[in-house]
């Protein structure tokens, strides 16, 4: 194993947090959330543990971390799909940019939905901070689309598109829909021909 | 660990084999999947692990035979959650059958719906035939509310509507919409809010 002595000493406090992070998510894209040990993530930086630890108390923190910087860019990119295309298609798009990041991201986004993740949330201010920076994302659209509608059916709207996606997501990521002809090779088609036929959410 | 000897004579073929299945869908409820061993399995119905590799030649041929007793019970519940209602409202009623045997059955419908049992179905034709009639009970229920759709439409839509519910399962599942007020502890209510409204499927 490769340790990079020395290499630590170069790096700032933000820095080093946030290769922290860049290394434990190359970790979990090769081994999913198991391969997600501290120490291994240090050394692989070229930093001490102590100097992880700092950071990062424990491997459950850092999991958090990755979660929310995870959903920091998942919102980002929820976004950038919503205003590709302007009213019910800009949803549609956001649907699509859903799926498109659960399957290009995969270990990622287990992580981020997975138990661990929810437990998290009730522990750590900046994870549920992140996540629900996302879930605005999708409110604001679901209120874009339907400025009638009243808070309640806002959250029903919501949680119905979030449900469709996230399940249609699953599908692909398990290989349950390979014999109704979707795969997770081209998660954008599966998007468009599942959720399509430009129908407005409901 | 009690082995309770001699019991195991009592079986005739088709009992033992239930009897396994029995026993190993107690196991998955108790520890998940990880928890299926087979030598465990056979020890705690009273057998010799001979006789139960007689049955399942491994610990995947076992995984797969529980999934597909799963798919048969849950392509029941689906066709029982229908006969509730006419017409759409029936269709929706399926969803809420779907969305409560996820929830009820956690272990198991994650077994069924996991990479596992997706890779076995290439390998096992009871269990892809056991999915099979599951995803044609959601099939006949997209034709019966939308008759002159063509096949492929059909098709996508049954997918959307499976999307949706397998979605709301997953999300209630992981704990994931506590925050937006819906929780596993009443998968019904949650079911029908969301996916409700009396709205036919698209």
């Amino acid at each position: 194993m490769m340790t990079r002595p020395g290499r630590g000493r170069g790096y700032h406090h933000g820095n080093l947090r946030e290769a922290l992070l860049d290394e434990a998510e190359r970790a979990l894209d090769r081994e999913g959330a198991a391969g997600l040990a501290l120490r291994a993530i240090a050394r692989a930086v070229g930093v001490t543990h102590t100097a992880a630890y700092h950071h990062f108390p424990d491997r459950e923190a850092l999991l958090r971390a990755v979660a929310a910087r995870g959903f920091d860019r998942f919102a980002a990119a929820l976004a950038a799909g919503e205003r590709r295309m302007a009213g019910a298609r800009g949803f549609q798009e956001m649907g699509v940019a859903y799926v498109r990041f659960a399957v290009e991201h995969a270990s990622l986004f287990r992580l981020m939905f997975g138990p661990e993740a929810a437990r998290g949330r009730d522990a750590d201010e900046a994870l549920r901070a992140a996540s629900d920076r996302a879930f605005q994302v999708l409110l604001a659209g679901v209120r874009r689309v339907a400025p009638r509608a009243d808070e309640d059916a806002v959250r029903r709207r919501a949680v119905a598109a979030w449900s469709a996606v996230h399940g249609l997501s699953a599908l692909l990521l398990d290989g349950q829909l390979e014999h109704a002809g979707f795969s997770a090779d081209d998660p954008e088609r599966a998007a468009r021909e599942v959720l399509g036929g430009g129908a407005p959410p409901r």
